[in-house]
């Protein structure tokens, strides 16, 4: 088999067989086909798709290019939870618990911010003394005894990925529905749940921009976990402001803790329940989506789920006394308010331009090697729909310095759209696949 | 500049600009942009296109990545020939010789063969002595004195081509018009010449298949040509079938010196006096193609044109009797015939199919590293459109042993299709574009 003829295969339209394709993986995961080959195909796959039998076996053969979990030996349900990316999106921490608390074993692979993104494994080292990286045989040992992990991701599982994601964002590859599903599909299917529940974010903020995008991306991505022999369902969600109102590392985990002290509500418990809801659903663990709500819901009002949140920092190395006491995780030495200028209502909230101001404050990484200050970002005061009085906080920002907070108060202003009217009314859960 | 935000520009079907461009080829030619971004944005360019402002500034800015061959020093009117690629044409060596005996001159770089067709290089190469390699200096000398020179070219001429084409040829981005004319029209400016004629094939043993690619090919060459400031014309020729009735590098030599000596006509005789003509009608030294006919077949009545072909043998260092005496250039021990097995008209000779038997008889190149047996080949006895008996010489094949040449005649036999009716004339110069 040549790469040189399986490029112009795809460049012609061609459909590639499953034996192709694997030769194409195996062999740039193995370093025998060169980025220059793999790029070419790649922008081949852009422009000329891959059929649904293709991107399974695109996915299974990332999956199967390093190690895989075996949760086997795991007692009970054992789901997984993923989103696409968003601002604000604190959902593991309050969904994780609460499923946890249920008896749904949660052993989650977490990523780290790049961009306007943040990552989960950044926002739980505001625990003082948290633990990302923990061997195997404690990793297993927590799934099992605590009933939810969230760690990094180990070294050799789907390394294709890893190489191809790589490839991807310096190519102008990244776009492209078949590469997003196996990317995302294939790590999922190699961490070994029997439930998978994806977060499929749309609008401004996200990779899909529109509805009708984000809705092929989560049928192609449930199809192909369930033809992989997953359970698997998808939630389309709104992008179009930031999912909870704080964004930076530890102000987000404080509002994940309020949320599931019950002081908090909004679309980050909205997410959450639903999430949640499907998982419960698929685990035959409640035969109505109403019913499943009662359930996490529950597991707030008897502060089970809290108390799981404790239990699994504890087991991870963190102080369990930093969830109860936030004033123990980082804080700020700079707060300043940000205040309407006019009345009216708000029109739109910019996710990508609060991420990116996040990111300026020092929040986030830049590039890979960035060291992240946990402390900073912004609360949102007010959300889209929201009325507003001239002199309201519209949100507050927290920064290492006043030079900082300075210039993001400009940034942000800009980020927040006021007018005379209320706007329509935007659907938060757009859409849930299944 | 970054060169991912260039790769999406093009993939989203933007336009370049001068500068884009040239930070393209200046940072890949330099090392700056690695293969993998180049190869993904040639696909990008395979499925969007350049339109011929951008194809102008990547043909500059090519042409501007090495050395240029300054001819402004060499006194008349300076010309050079291309042809996209064909079987059994061996035009160089009748054309060159002809419009150098009637004092333009002729400062040919030239390659060698790869795959199915031949190199000029390899052909002259035939003649016992002679240098493909010759030193600046003497290169300027030969064109002043001699009025011709066909040698390798120069290292560092073009080098942003050189590593293009090495990439394209590995990533299923050969087959892009814009992508051709760029890499030709670069060397071509490069090469400093006056007048350009371009001979570009159509058919099935060449890159383009139908009249209009070729058209399309051709027109877009001349044009870049013209706004490069050169004079540029363009002539569609026929490759259904091999130019010549020789296939091989010696075998073509022959066929070349018959041609000047008069001996032989068709095909090959009637390309030359068509980019001949040309060449003379844009040099301002014939008002018409018939005059211009008549100039060129005169070089070959009075003998000057061989004499010219002598001449510049002799001034490359090989022998110039073998010019006279073919007896002196290679020949091939085996020598066998292939007879019709049936009667006919022939309707069809596979070009391609002959070149491919040329390589595994050890004519050509598989790789770049090969070594070629000069004397082996094929010649055809007949051409399509040319009745048949059975028992009529079809082709003789040249070999270096009966194993070889036992196996070339059964898929040389392949090669020709008979048929009971005669089959349509094709035209065999299909347009000329100026």
């Amino acid at each position: 088999m040549l790469m040189s003829e399986l490029i112009i295969k795809k460049r012609d339209g061609g459909k590639l067989t499953a034996e192709e394709i694997k030769f194409i993986v195996d062999g740039y995961t193995a370093g025998d086909i060169p980025d220059y080959q793999v790029s070419a195909f790649l922008m081949a796959v852009f422009f000329k798709g891959l059929d649904r039998e293709e991107t399974l076996q695109l996915t299974m053969a990332m999956r199967d290019s390093g190690d895989t979990l075996d949760l086997s030996g795991i007692s009970g349900v054992k789901a997984d939870k993923h989103s696409t990316g968003g601002v604000g999106d604190t959902t593991s921490l309050v969904l994780v618990p609460m499923l946890a608390s249920l008896g749904v074993k949660m052993a989650k692979m977490s990523g780290r911010g790049l961009g306007h993104t943040g990552g989960t494994l950044d926002k739980l080292e505001s625990f003082p003394g948290f633990q990302t990286g923990i061997p195997h045989e404690k990793f297993m040992e927590n799934v099992e005894k605590v009933g939810m992990v969230i760690a990094g991701q180990t070294a050799d599982l789907d390394p294709a990925d890893k190489k191809l994601y790589a490839l991807r964002d310096v190519t102008g590859t990244v776009n492209s529905i078949p590469l997003i599903v196996s990317s995302i599909m294939s790590k999922k299917l190699a961490a070994g749940a029997d439930i998978i529940v994806l977060d499929v974010k749309c609008g401004k903020g996200s990779f899909m921009k529109t509805p009708e995008d984000a809705h092929e991306l989560a049928a192609e991505m449930v199809e192909v976990g369930k033809l992989a022999g997953k359970k698997t369902i998808a939630v389309v969600t709104d992008m179009d402001q930031p999912l909870g109102n704080a964004v930076g590392n530890a102000l987000e985990v404080k509002e994940a803790i309020a949320t599931l002290k019950g002081e908090s509500a909004g679309d980050l418990l909205e997410l959450c329940l639903t999430l949640g809801g499907c998982v419960l659903k698929a685990a035959g663990m409640a035969e109505t989506m109403d019913e499943a709500r009662e359930r996490l819901l529950g597991t707030i009002q008897d502060g089970s789920a809290l108390e799981k949140l404790k239990e699994f920092v504890a087991a991870q190395g963190g102080d369990p006394r930093s969830v109860e006491d936030v004033s123990l995780l980082p804080a700020a030495p700079v707060c300043r308010e940000l205040r309407a200028a006019e009345s009216g209502y708000v029109q739109a909230v910019d996710a990508l331009g609060i991420g990116m101001i996040c990111l300026k404050l020092g929040g986030g990484r830049a590039t890979k090697d960035s060291t992240v200050d946990l402390s900073v970002g912004a609360v949102m005061g007010k959300r889209v729909g929201d009325s507003v009085q001239t002199g309201d906080v519209l949100a507050t920002i927290y920064s290492s310095d006043e030079a900082h907070a300075g210039a993001a108060r400009e940034e942000l202003l800009r980020c927040f759209t006021i007018g005379p009217d209320a706007p329509e009314k935007t659907v938060f859960i757009k859409e849930i696949v299944e």
